[in-house]
């Protein structure tokens, strides 16, 4: 196990720029491996970032896997109920 | 293979809608499988349909694939390119 996995974190910016994160990791270091971490809304992006990474830019790209999950978060200001918020990891290899 | 292969076309309605869908398809058949499908911002949809139906209505249902992908849609209306779409597939299994 290395100490640095390779783990992106996929928020509200557009996909594209998320495609560059892969891009950049995957290139400066020798990694073979990156994990997209995605919540909730975001799920769609990490899905569009890791097929147009693996589509357009870097075509050795394999998706070696994919899963789903829920996490739970704690409540918004005001409310009492923890929210349960749908994951999803993407993780791709390089040949 | 079956010639009614379970699929759920998952759109724009509340995730509560397709996970109704789930457990009504495979409690009226004796399918013991189905596939959700969606493309685009409905990805994050399905997410939550698998995972609601899975932890809180249907205890025995796993998740036996995901897998994402990108389709070609047709040009919008007075435009002249053809988008790009990522899609997404997550099989449920009941034990």
């Amino acid at each position: 196990m290395t100490k640095n996995m390779g783990v992106i974190f996929i928020g509200n910016k557009p996909p594209m720029a998320y495609v560059l994160a892969i891009i950049t990791s995957l290139s400066a270091s020798n990694a073979k491996e990156i994990t997209l971490k995605a919540r909730g809304q975001a799920i769609t992006t990490a899905v569009d970032a890791a097929e147009i990474a693996r589509r357009r830019f870097m075509k050795d790209l394999q998706i070696s896997k994919v899963s789903i999950g829920t996490e739970e978060m704690p409540p918004r200001k005001g409310e009492n109920r923890s929210r349960m918020v749908s994951t999803m990891e993407i993780t791709l290899k390089k040949e």
